[in-house]
This record gives C-alpha cells, sequence and structure tokens, in this order.
C-alpha cells in the first residue's frame, strides 16, 4: 500500500535525525531555555523579517490553536473562523473547551473575505443587545486551507486591514504553511505573513519534522505571559531543545522551503494527471492536498494500490478524494499513479 | 408608550405578590429546602403525573439551560440544537463557556426534526475518526420555540423515540411552556411532555411570576447530585422560599394555565388583525408571539405608540417584527392596536 | 423554633415589598435597562462618592463573586484569598469551575494581611520558572469577613497600597457590607471601601432585599463590557428592574444603614448575654454574626428552642456555633433568648 | 557545568534513537493507530499483567494528569492529593483550568494516607449542606512521589481499598515510576501499581525517551471515549508511531528497569556521600531524587562545578537542595561529584 492519505505518514528529513542522533548526549536546560531552541527562534526571526517577534515552540496542531486562541480571548469572545475550519471541526471542540464558541462563516474553498469579517462585527454592534451575542475577538484563518487554497498577497492585506481596524487579530494557523508559500503563483513571502497578522505558526509536523509547530507573535500585546498559558494547556515540552534542533535544522538553510517544494511538485504532477484523465477537482488547489473528484468504480480501483482519504459524496455516483503529498513522497510513487491514472478505463464520465 | 416588547415587562400576577407579602416574615431555612418549595414540587408532580420526579427552581432562564446542559454532557460532547435556539444564540456562549460546543441543524422555523438528529449522529459514528469530532451527546428544543412554533405530540414522539434509540437525553426549554400547552391546536400536555422528555423546565419568568424556572428531572440518570450543579452555577438562591412560593401559587390550582390561556388569546387577537389587514405572518405561530412581515412606513407608523422588537431585514422595504402578548396584556391595549391596524393607510402592498 | 441560623431567613423589608406591589403594573425595559436601575445606581454612586463608578445588579453572592473574579483574571492567574474566604469554602468550587485556582492564604480571623499578599507574590516571582506556578493576579477579601470580624481603615489602606504596588485588584465581598459599616468602632465609610478597592458589592440579599447585591467597580480597566459577563454566567435577570426598586429602596434614605444597625445591636446583645454568663468567643465580631463557645449540653438545651449553626468542634466536650441576626431580627426574640441565657444552669465550665 | 538538576537534560537512550532511524520511512497510520503502538500496548499490558487494560500514549507529564482527571471527574468533583503533588503546585494550575478544585491534604513527605482520604471524605457527607462543597471524586498520588518517597505495598494497599469503599478512583503519577519500582526495599511489582489503582501512567520522558507518557487504564468504567479526552485536549500525537515504537523499544525486554537501575544506583552513591560526610537529608528519598541540607558556603561551592535545583531555605544558614540522577547519568560524573563531597572543608555543621 502505498499511502497518500495524509501528510504525516513518515518520521522526519534525515538531516533532523541525524541531528537529534549527533546532540544525544547535550546536557540542557529544560522547557525551552536551551541554546538550540534560541538559535532555531533567531533564525525564525530573520526568515520573517522579524527581529521583535516572540517565537515559542509547541508539539501539536490542535494544541497550538487551543493555546493562542485561549491566549487572546476574553471569556465572552469567539473567534471568528470559515465553516470548514480546523478548529470548527476537527479538533473535537477543543475552542469550545476553553470557554470560546467558533463563529463561523460561509466558505466554498476555505478562505474568508474580509466582507464576512466586517459584516459579523457590523450584525454584532449593531444588535439592539449585543451583550446576549457571542462578541466577536479575533480572527482565525489557515494558510493555506484545509481545502488546499491558498489567500493572495491583496486579500490577506485586505483581510489584515478589515481585523487591523476592527480591533481583531488576525491569527493564521500555519500547519502547512511551506506548501502554501511555495505554491504556484504564490505572492505571500514568510515575511509578508508576519507582516499581516498578529500571530501565526509555522508548521513542522507536516513538513519534516517529528513534531512540532514555531508559534511567532507578531502583536506586542500578545506576548505576554504567553508561556504560562503553554505550560497550563500542558504544551511545554521538558526536553524542548527535541524542537529547538528541529526548527533549527529547517531554517538553517532553506531546508523547511526545499522539502515544502519537493512535495508541491508532486502533487502538481498528480494534479496534472487527474486532469488530464478528465477529472474534476473539487477545490483549486495548489498545494500538497488534491481533492479530484472521482466515480466510485475508479476510486475503489485506485484504493487497492493506494491509501487516499475519503472526503465526501457527490451524488450515488462520484466521490470526492484527497491526497496528499508531503517532504517525503517519493518520485518513484508518484510517478506510478501517474501511470495508473493515465491507464484507467473508465465506465462513468466525470461529473 | 404600549409594550409588546416581550414578555417581562411588567412584575408579578398580583396572587403572587400578595404571597409573597402575607409569608414575609415567615422564617424558613434556606436554599430551597423549606415547605414552600416542597408543597410547590408536589404539586408540579402531580400536574406532570410524574411522582418520581425531582424538581429544582432557579431564578432565570440562561441559567437554566447551562446548568442542566453542564449536568448532562461529558466534556467531549456537545448539545444538538436547532440553529436558532436560545442557546446558539443570545446566551452570550454560557454553552461554550462551560466548554461545550452547540451542534447546530438547520431549521426555518426553529424546530428540529427527529432525522436531523439521526443524521448528525450517523455522520459522527460513520466518520473515520470520530475523536477528532464533538460527539453528539443530547438534544435541546424549545416548546414553544423563539418563532412562536409548536412541536404537536407526533413530532414530539418521533424525536423522543430517536433521542432514546440514540442515548441521547433530551432536553426541553419551557422558558414559554405555558404558552404552547394552551395554544390552538395544541394535543400536548404537561404529562406528555415529562413522557418524553428527559428533562425539562416550566417557564415561569414569562408567565406571571417576578422570575423562577422549574427543572423538572425525569431521567433517573439525570437527578444526582444536582443540587451541586446549581450551587456551582450561582442558582442556588438563599431565600428559595421565594421560588416555592411562587410555583405554589402557579400550580395550587391552575393559575399557570390560565395566564397562558389569556396571553394567548390576546396574541391570536393581533394576529388576526395582521392577517386581515392582509400582512403575511414570518412563522406560523399560535403563541403568545407573532411575527407579522410589515412595510417600513407601517413598522415606524406603529412604533410611534407600540413598542415591539425588530425581528430582521426582508430586502429593502419590510421587515419581520415581534409582537409579544403576556400573561399581563391589558385586553384595552390590544383593543387599541387592533383598531389602529385596521386603520394603517398602505403604501406599500405585503410582501 | 427562634432562627438564629442564618442572615436570610425572612423575606424582605416591608418597604421593599410596599414597592414591588406599587410598581408592579409598571411597563420596563429588560435586563436592568429601566429607570428605576438608573436611579438605583445613581444612589449608590452617591453613597460612595463615586460618581465615576460603575454599579450594576446580579441576584447572589456566589453569581457574583464568579462574575466578578472571572472577568478580571486571565486564565493562567489565581486569585488570593483567606482559607476561610466564601469562594474558597463555600461556592462549590464555582472559581475553580471557571478556571481559576483560589490561592489561599492562612487566616486565624478570616482577614488577609498586606504582608502576606506581598509574601505570596514574591515567592511567585522568585520562582526560578514561574510560569510553572499559577500566577497570582487580584486579592479577594470580605467585609466583614466569614467570622465576623472587620478590617479596619488602617488595615485596608495597607492591603490597598500593596495590592495597587503589585499590579493587583482588589475584591471586597461585601455580602454583609453594611453590618461590617456600621459595626462598633468600624472607622470605613462606603466612600472608603470604593477608595481603597477595585471593585466591590454592597449584600441586598443579607440585609433586608428579597435577593440582590450591588457590584460598583471603580477601577477603570475592569469596567470594559461587564454585561457580556453577567450575561454569559446567567446573572442579567431579565426583569432586571426587581432589583433596582429594591436597591432605590435601600439606599433612597439610608434604610440599608438603619436596618444594619438594628441587626448589630441586636448580635451585641447577645454577645454580651454570652460574655456575662462566662462563654468565650470564637473570634471577636462586632457584627451580625456571633460564634459563642458553648459546651456541648448547652448546645443542646438551647437548640430546643433557637436554631443556630453549628461551626466546629473544641475537643470533645465544647463547640463552635454561630448566631446571626439580621435586620429582620425581633428584639422580642434576643430578649428570651438573653433571659434563656442568663437561666442556664453550667455544668461544664467554658473553655 | 555536569548537571544533575532534572532528569531530562539528555536526549534518549541510543536503542531509542537507533528505532527512531530505522522505522523512519515506514508509513504509517497517524494518531496511535499503528503497529508500533500496538505492539507497545501488548508489552505494556504484559508487564502490568493486566491483559484488559487500555493504553494510550501521550507526550508530557502535565497534559497527562490534566486529561486523566478531567476524565474522570464530575464538573463539581475535585481530586484529593497531598499539597506537594505535582498538580497542586507546578502545572500551572492546568487542573483548575478544567474546572476543578486540587483538594489538598497536608503532607510531610509527600505521600498521603488512607486515613486523611477517608476523614476528608467524612467531613463533606457530613457537612449540612454538602452542596456547597467541592465533592471528592478521585485520589491523585505520585509513586514515587515528588520528595522521592515511596509508598509501600502495605501503604498502597489500604489507600486503595478506602478509595474503593468511597468510590473514588485512584490514580497514580509515575512519572518517575520506573525509579520507584526497583528502588531499594520496594515491594511493589508494576502488576501491583495495576492490581491497586484504577488508572495509572508509566513515564517515559523522565526515563530514557525523548518525551512519552503510557496510561494504562484498568477501571472499565474509566476507559469509555478517552481518545475524544486526549484529541480535545490537544495530546493526540499526529506521528504517533513516535511513542508506539519508543514504548516498544522500553518494555521489549526490560530497558525500562534497567535505565531505572542505573539512575537508582547512581543517586544512592551520592546519598551515602552526603551521609557520610554528616550531612542530613530533607527527605528519605531511595530514588534517584536527593534532598540533602546544605549550609549554603558548601552550596556555593558546588554550585561552580555542578547544576543542582534549590529546594528550599532551612534558616539563614542552610538550605535543601535537589540532586537528580537519570537512566543518563555516567559514573564518572558521580565518582567526581562524590569525591568533591568528600573534600569539602566544613565551615559549618550540618543542621
Amino acid at each position: 500500500m502505498v499511502r497518500f492519505e495524509n501528510d504525516y505518514a513518515e518520521g522526519a528529513h534525515e538531516r533532523i535525525l541525524k541531528r537529534l542522533v549527533e546532540t544525544n548526549e547535550e546536557q540542557t536546560p529544560g522547557y525551552g531555555m536551551d541554546e538550540h531552541c534560541e538559535t532555531a527562534r533567531a533564525y525564525i526571526r530573520r526568515a520573517c523579517e522579524s527581529e521583535e517577534a516572540d517565537v515559542h515552540f509547541l508539539v501539536g496542531g490542535t494544541q497550538t490553536n487551543t493555546t493562542v486562541i485561549a491566549s487572546i480571548l476574553r471569556p465572552y469572545q469567539g473567534v471568528i473562523a470559515a465553516i470548514s475550519g480546523h478548529i470548527a471541526i476537527h479538533e473535537t471542540g477543543a475552542i469550545e473547551d476553553t470557554g470560546h464558541k467558533v463563529l463561523t462563516v460561509p466558505s466554498e474553498d476555505g478562505k474568508i473575505q474580509a466582507e464576512q469579517v466586517k459584516e459579523l462585527c457590523d450584525a454584532h454592534w449593531n444588535d439592539g443587545g449585543p451583550e446576549h451575542l457571542v462578541q466577536p475577538g479575533m480572527v482565525y484563518i489557515s494558510q493555506p486551507t484545509e481545502n488546499g487554497t491558498t489567500y493572495s498577497k491583496a486579500e490577506l492585506e485586505e483581510l489584515s486591514k478589515v481585523c487591523r481596524e476592527l480591533g481583531l487579530p488576525l491569527f493564521i494557523d500555519g500547519a502547512r504553511l511551506g506548501y502554501g508559500l511555495v505554491s504556484e503563483g504564490s505572492d505571500l513571502s514568510l515575511a509578508d505573513i508576519a507582516r499581516l497578522s498578529d500571530v501565526f505558526y509555522i508548521g513542522g509536523t507536516k513538513i519534516g519534522a517529528l513534531f512540532g509547530e514555531a508559534v511567532v507573535i507578531i502583536n506586542e500585546d500578545l506576548k505576554k505571559d504567553f508561556r504560562y498559558f503553554i505550560k497550563q494547556r500542558g504544551g511545554l515540552l521538558a526536553k524542548g531543545r527535541l524542537l529547538g534542533i528541529q526548527f533549527e535544522t529547517l531554517f538553517e538553510d532553506g531546508l523547511y522551503f526545499e522539502m515544502s517544494h519537493h512535495a508541491v511538485e508532486m502533487a502538481m504532477n498528480i494534479r496534472e494527471a487527474f486532469i488530464e484523465k478528465g477529472f474534476s477537482l473539487r477545490y483549486d488547489s495548489k498545494t500538497n492536498q488534491q481533492f479530484p473528484i472521482l466515480p466510485n468504480d475508479v476510486l475503489e480501483k485506485l484504493s487497492k494500490t493506494y491509501s487516499f482519504s475519503f472526503w465526501e459524496h457527490i451524488g450515488d455516483s462520484h466521490s470526492v478524494v484527497r491526497f496528499c503529498t508531503s517532504w517525503a513522497t517519493k518520485k518513484e510513487n508518484v510517478k506510478q499513479l501517474i501511470e495508473d491514472i493515465k491507464a484507467l478505463e473508465m465506465e462513468y464520465a466525470s461529473v
């Protein structure tokens, strides 16, 4: 079975493992106070062109989203998110568990528009008794989104502008940030992400690390006492240097972007193969996740050799599925998949 | 200004005030352990034909909803509710504040259907990794709904059946329960409500009491330690006898239903007047809330004499508004309103 | 049975009931937006000599403590309180339920000293890894305390000074504030309370109202969005005017203090009787709660005619009990109690 | 600088790193559903002689304590713990953050006695209004304790018996479980731990793993839906196999115990050296943490070469400090430390 079901099926890039082995016997202080973490923070600040940024390392995405959001909102506030946002669906209500409502807005492609944020806030403040409603307190977006789509620089600038006008911190979930930054047509740099958001994180788990997410806090008001939040929510890794060593490796010379490039290239090849065969794509993703709409017999056939994720039914005859590539995806596997796609004998026409 | 804006604009029925005055110098134990509470509990059990029910008295609706729901759900569970449910909108995220997601289902009229509950649960349990999703843990409905509509006996039986099959406690928010029970065409008795739900409350605040909601727990599993929940959430009134005295008065000889009848009669008169004048109604309510769709100039004209609530815009020219009656609504005020409706000179046609 | 077991055994002062009856048919907006609440707020600001104060009305003490504390603390902060503080013991963990630890300091008499606050904070900030500990975020005291004792002006000034130096808001639980303000030897006025605290509440439930606590927010930083907190925590009474009417009556011409005087006078008479008979007192209370140490046979004898609260055992032969007076305590009952104390034939010597 | 300040200063045992490298390119399902986790679970069940146990892997200790405790308690319940318990002090109020009070009992050595649990519960249930108090809902102990002391089999059996009589689940924090199990004089096996508790965890972070704690749930009632809790609290590691691989290595052939033995041997050597030199020990620890009471000049001298943790002041002249050994402690470092202790010229006598 060749796995395309997610982007965390393997361990870590070999350079990361090598560094873990090399540094294994070093004695360091715990909880992220070691030299490796310091160096990694410096590399990340440099990559973000944000010398004043605070950088913290956490283990996983749900933990990171929960910690950041709980650190920003007041108890009666909620976080605005796309209805398809990870925090709205796939985190077992972790945000609600911290006492906050996720204020969802509709979205076809996983993105939310500046205008939607403005309308939601206007509706709140124009209500006769706004204190009976959850007050919007921040905005959460994913770049790239859970559907593989990306915000353009113009879109992000507009969203950022509206957020700042409304006094809403903008938090970018970058679980797959690298895959978005290097995607075809992307006009956003890491520095842009830092400039246009208040806080974001750079995902390591899905891009070459064993685990780890680097939270970058740009907005001065959000920096205070963040380590208390991490510790209280169980995210302060005792051997914090494991995170430092990994991000040091990822950001010392561009490995993070190099791996992202590879994954996106592989995904685009798969995308092309599906399109050439006449299949439609559910979302116009230029990143490492591809969502072809497949007749169910095709789906069944491919699933004998490949694992991928079921996404949703389209009528009785078709389904959307997700193929993920990653830094670890092997060229020969993609090549084989493409050949198998080409070789499909189609009984049903695509949607 | 004659107020139709809500059903809590006045104090309490005069008999309740009289009893509070008569009993004022009695010395009683606190926190609902007094004789008046005991008597009121007995009256309510009798009215519900549920001799084994536990009855607790709380002060207000949000408090009651929060306390009941927090007492039922496990931390990773959510409560299924209509998207228009009071807990989903008008309680400042009080449910989320207790750590739980409100799992909303679409609704045009404020009701939810048994089938919707079943589908939501099927979707959860058929997911590849249900533990990444909030688990449905109970169902919340309002009778009558926030839109004035009511469940029929058949609908409630079907909903109750599905909930029991799925192991989901069914909680009925009865903030306006009396208005529903006496509404035209209603085939549900208080005993039916008790029989078909696991827990519900009988609203006093909106039906003749100064304040107070009587929680009736039918399901044996939900009874344990409920007083701890009330106390922890700040709902255990020191002078608990105030609640006992009020519900004693409401249920000793049918005053609760008598007052409900009056309010519904007044509302139906207003409804008729709007219909006769050619206005449409947003919801088919037979209870104390009426939702006419009015041209904006009519709205403006009426608002010079009457207060009522804005509900929503319909295009640029019309609005839905809410007229509420209550146990305290004066016949002469309703009569005057009806005459003013009849006398309207219409510039716009109704929608 | 004559009840001295608590200070909430009766209803309300007759003037309050009279006003509730007189205003019963008025139609007012809900949720505290009515004229009675406005007037009551003005009276309270005047009494506090704090024209800029925000005044909010809630129903009960646990609700008030929880709402105020949850509105002040950040998630990783705790509230400093005496080990005997109401929030530390008798509120079913309501503060913890909002996510916050109660950081208790030892106390013999119910009070905490400025020095204790300073030491606790020093210990926190001097710890090698303070983010592993709950950060002190505010201070809670009761005036009078749960033991009937009171802070002097000098003590409160010192505590207030330390709190301000440390950036810790000082919150005074005034469930029995009136009884403290009028107590023998008290040198604190309501204006002093306002001047020296950041937020406090004036208890109505235990001093003549049916229910109700008036939160007075002095510190500008704590005012923002407080109504959201009240609503979210279920404390925004629909018929808010009930609170307004009661506090209007209590503060229009000094009724609050007049009733407090009566209760304290009654308590001091009881205190004298116990002392004269040779009994010791557990706490040196000059307020409406008295804590005599009684031989168990005396306790048993008195309990045939009077109800009072058991407080704690002292060895095998004696117990501390609590006698409470209130605005409603009848002179003839106190006279009878005093005579019964005088008439006791003592088998055991007092401790 | 030679570090004895904690037991998480290095990476992982070389065999663990080797396995991570070997398995790095394997493609596995995420979230703990892989073969390595399955195998590790089987090894642990075997080591616990509990074939029916559920085994889950989490990343760190605070996360594990919070997740387990939140999964057991009802909202109005608290967890009984020693006043020195890790959850009571060093987790930034993580337990309170989940809404629960830590009900602390006094302890001189870090252990709690069966009798203390019984007394606390009796006091609760004999209170006139127990619903005003936090209800005891479970018991938390650490084995070994934060002070390095250990429960004997007799003590644990008595505690377990009382907990079962009272219906309180017993949870054992085993962050350093190995060090306790192999300590001199220990009469408890892993199977005993499983037999006498309801749920416990086997710490990996401090005993040879990069990170990881294995939760073992014995009590059938506590097993339900535990994965929801892990996910909701951010503890479901995407690359769950990292935990599986580590625990597989630790438990396939006794490596866990072998490493524990080494650490304890090293600690006992240090202990002997201090005792021989005439120093007292604050706690009678036979495990990997040693707490000598040192004159401050000795402390200062040793701190030039060795890092260790300050614990507490004893008067002006002495301090308690903590020396930790671990699986990674080098014999030559211990030897050097012992020589340096022997060579101390003492100005002060020990306490």
